[in-house]
């Protein structure tokens, strides 16, 4: 498949690999065969073993990986999540961007599985945003997924999202609304963003599919889903963490944005063991 | 300058503007110019001012970028950090991915100087690891060393780093050592893993030219060091946290390896403010 | 800019040019500088002027390119569209290239201008389809803007559209839509082909976002409006000529796909002078 | 094999799939497999199986591929062309960017096959130009030579063709002819444009390989081939459509070059239907 | 100008550059400026300069580069070639990348200047093969043109080369011939290497453009000669040395291959002097 | 595994191939199998067997190599050294590309042999330098191994050589090698170029782990080993040749390093012959 994960996993292991692994080549004979394991020494959700076992085979296509759980399985501490076989030394070269890409992603998806069960009572949606770590964008946003939150849109292309330096060249959300509409694809949604109820109540008016609310109080994003009312989808944004998501949900909007599921998100410890 | 930043910096535009910045092309006419300013809301260590410059510049080389502090300043909350001139358009598509990059090595430059901080008394130093974000290497430790932390080697190509699978293999620490030594360029170094005492006294006999001491504790790290005594550089690792970082240091090692410095930094909060 | 066209001029440029354009390097002297016209030899709509000037640029950034119309203005035959000055060498290398460009681009906004012309009383958008060369998606969607149509979603990424074959394995209309309106991005809208009346029912039901109406005739296609009422767009789609256009436009539909606007546009004739 | 096809063939699979298909993988479970068939809606001569094939096996190398004809044979609307099997998601992703390049391609080898059946009872070939789609040049004249018809030069790279403007600099005829013969590789031909038989003349003086009549009226070419009388191959060139090819093949020229066959051919209508 | 050389350019500095030139990032501070001359310490003939310019803008384009020679000039021990200015690090970390370009063409243009004052009585072009460094076969090819020597075909592309390979399978030299002329491009040229003067008889009879001698003794070459009589370029090639070069010639061949111009070229001692 | 080799033989392919072997293509048919030997006209060391693999299996990934001898073993005129079975086309095709890494490698690898031949009484290494083909880098300096020879530094990014120009700028060898001590990772091996007696001295108080004794004579090298005395490697460098490196190697230095084994290795005669 075409994917521009490999690109990454190429990226990743040239900048370790470079010339070579050269504690590898000369102390490990170049025919010993072994088995590892793979292992949690956290407690959390995984994400990334597909993409672990693309890093082996891009290393060494006759490396053998066994999955022991699936992506979005919660694990517990000191728990097997892979079996690898296969030589040794194509073991250990790939051993640690095999971790670097699953203690980020298990990361990811860990603290996602926390906001999403904070609002589980809710009709809403947790959803990602575009602060993540340059290059990793698809990854991190499937490491959302995985952790049972939504995306929201890819990048810039594949979505209108006005914000407020938008609509102060265009002059008011109306005439932002109503410029993009003309002449994005009818595919795609536009979605305005707002920082007051006098401009939710103009958003409504530009008939805008979505409406962010943009660093509002739990008050008024609660008047500002009662004025919109169903006419177009609404997004809490800004400043939402662990503790206040749950009020956040309450208010009734359908989507609650974290940016920092992906840019503060701390790796789980996930470790591999040679058993030669 | 040849330098992969550029393509790291390609990626990330390239997958975040794909096809085009749709918002921007169909609501801020094309020849706006504008200024706009990054601003921190964060206290902390700036870092990726430079490379912010270049995504600019990738974006529209006609933009003015002028730093206002420089990469390894300490800055606080409200402090404006550089200032933009140039088409609102430019400004505007090349935002998040500035901002992505400006974040995450702020991050690290931060929680770095902290532990530089810690162990202010003490002659040693804090050094990275290779547990960085895939892809991002090289710009991490960068920004580990504007923290004021030193760089542990840059990948598997340019130091020997022997550890506990090598040894098994090669069936003990001084055939591992001595078969490296045989066969790596005479410029490079060649350092052991060790976990117990007497696995340093035969890294010791081996005549490595530096001894990590893994996950042991202080007691025993002491003990190493004396053992030691100046015939090889002496390292910590494992474990260390902020809180322990300075009796670490105490026990006399001359290098202390901290995985969090990247693998688990949070994001700087930064941000751009267009003033139209 | 950051742009896939500029990957798609190296490779248009590497093809033709190779290892170089032994014809003019060994029959004009370095030093040569000229001024020609390119000219248009039909009447038309010109599209792809810039990409002209970056195909120029990227032989030599000496060459100096005025350009007389703009993309979009109606020309005739026999008039000049720009006026080039530079190294006879660069000019005399880049001409096969820059006119390869101009001719398919213009005579894709040509044809586009004639299908908007055609439906020029009626509310109702001409918009392409992914029947694009391989590799020049982009700067024919462009192409087809620049001759007065609107884009289809750019690619299988940006959009959701359901087609008999996914619904056949989902088992209905609606459940095809749901599986898909639970999993992707809030911010995407989603389309429904349909062939029958029944389905445009189904449809409405399942609130898809917008109803494309395939291969149906006029009668089948007045019905399916006053159905679907507004609550969803509808896109007429499948063998659409230019002679029955308009025809189809009567029916009230929103839009009106035309895969020939991309697959079957022929050239421009347009060439480039060289006064010595 | 190294082919500049592969390149393109991810290029255009990279901007039709983007960050993926949306559609496929939220309806379609990942396992279900199917069979479908590829076949011709218009009468014409097939080209691009073999690149069909590896489009497919670019998404999916577990894709059977079998063609019912192969490149070249003449198909008739109805005719099934290939059978394939494999992962509903993989033939429907694959399915537009596999389309695209056999409609083009097809459409080159049809209309070129006009051109030759028209010429059939002559001593001549019907050949290319450089006037191809960007991008496309190898699979075009492929597709040319499938047709029936002859390659001109692939590039700038591989042959000399002296046109106006070379001549215009170096002073006349004779001279470019010498000053080039004097600097290429001895084993490449040297090709000479003419507009006049004053040229001619010069052009057979000159001891030109190949001299290119262009734009010449059909006595012209008779008397300049009479001129020529096999010292040099004789190409015609400029305003040769279908209707008149016949009798600028009859003037007794060896080549008839024809920019139509890839600047303005339109697409062979070609579809691919799923069996679930 | 769109160029291979850019790439090898880019690869080279890529290899040696790696992720920073330690030692001078380390000892040099970032802004002293410096001059520094580029020296020969061999007599020769110089090639490569402006390729020693783009490696140095490569790196940074602030530096000035100043040729006090041309390539082609014969050049002495001693003697000052270029004249850099820029930043002390910039020039550093180009110089070896620098040198080991113009040694290895120099070195080239060298040695075929050698072979071609050789036979400067004769009639005959000294010609280079195929037998270049793996990734340097155009500016390999450009050093034998500095050099006075001349370049056979530049890859498998641009010309037909009949081995004796080739005329096994097809069965006999005019089969061979007539299979290759039927098939490709009129504007390329067919030569058929020869063993035996039957053979030359028989590539006569073909109508091969250019006859190959294939390590003939020098009777047997004049014969050919004299069989071929004007009606192919002949060429001579095979166990061609400096000191039997003349002999050669003298037989009355047109051209001479000689593989030693590239497989086998020294370097030219070239060096670096940095005027702090 | 990753390895730069990769782009190094596509890029070779390419640059060999092209748009396509057209000789190939033209007179052999798709489907003839042949066998083929690979085979020595020299006397030698054998190294790049696994590169010529590479090379075949990136044309034809079903042709069979077999090996008949390994990298480094010695080979002698007419000795056969591996067979190759596939199809003729495939074979054809790759065999230049496949010749030409062959012989430049196993050059390298013949005259670095004889240099470690010359040395073989003395305990010192013969080490190859910077001087390399650009973009041949690692393939070179792994001839350099396979030839009995050990590697200096990969590139500028592995290890401090501070040579006279650093130490010119940095005001003392004492400053330079503080300077780069304090801020190069505690991996790296400093070393010092030294030109007399007293940079000697200096270098030694520098603690440099290497010091480098650049164009000493004989009587100045042994004394600088007896001053160093074992405080520091010891690399002999500077107008090293096969005739006098024995005495270089009794002054008792650790090293020797000699630029000629890459920079005027000449190619080892080696040939490819298909047996139809």
């Amino acid at each position: 498949m075409i994917s521009a994960i490999d690109d990454l996993i190429e990226m990743a292991l040239r900048e370790d690999i470079g010339t070579g692994d050269i504690t590898t080549e000369t102390t490990i004979p170049e025919n010993v065969m072994t088995r590892a394991v793979i292992l949690s020494k956290d407690d959390g959700i995984i994400a990334g073993l597909d993409i672990a076992c693309k890093v082996f085979h891009r290393i060494d296509d006759g490396i053998r990986f066994e999955k022991l759980v699936s992506d979005g399985d919660e694990i517990s501490k000191g728990q097997n999540l892979a079996i690898i076989k296969g030589k040794a030394r194509s073991l250990l070269t790939a051993e640690r961007t095999v971790l670097n890409f699953l203690q980020r992603l298990s990361g990811i998806a860990t603290i996602t599985s926390k906001y999403v069960n904070a609002v589980s009572g809710y009709h809403v949606k947790i959803v990602d945003t575009r602060k993540t770590t340059p290059g990793l964008r698809m990854p991190e946003k499937y490491a959302v997924r995985v952790g049972g939150g939504h995306n929201h849109r890819f990048g810039l292309y594949d979505a209108v999202l006005i914000k407020d330096n938008h609509i102060a060249v265009a002059g008011s959300i109306i005439r932002a609304v109503s410029s993009a509409r003309e002449r994005v694809p009818h595919t795609m949604k536009i979605e305005v963003e707002t920082k007051t109820l006098g401009e939710v109540l103009e958003a409504i008016e530009s008939k805008a599919d979505i409406i962010m609310l943009d660093n509002m109080n739990l008050e008024m994003m609660s008047q500002a889903v009662k004025m919109i009312n169903g006419s177009a989808f609404v997004e809490a944004s800004g400043g939402i963490k662990l503790d206040n998501v749950a009020s956040v949900a309450q208010t009734g909007v359908d989507l609650i944005s974290v940016g920092a599921l992906t840019h503060s998100a701390t790796s789980l410890d996930i470790s591999m063991e040679i058993e030669l």
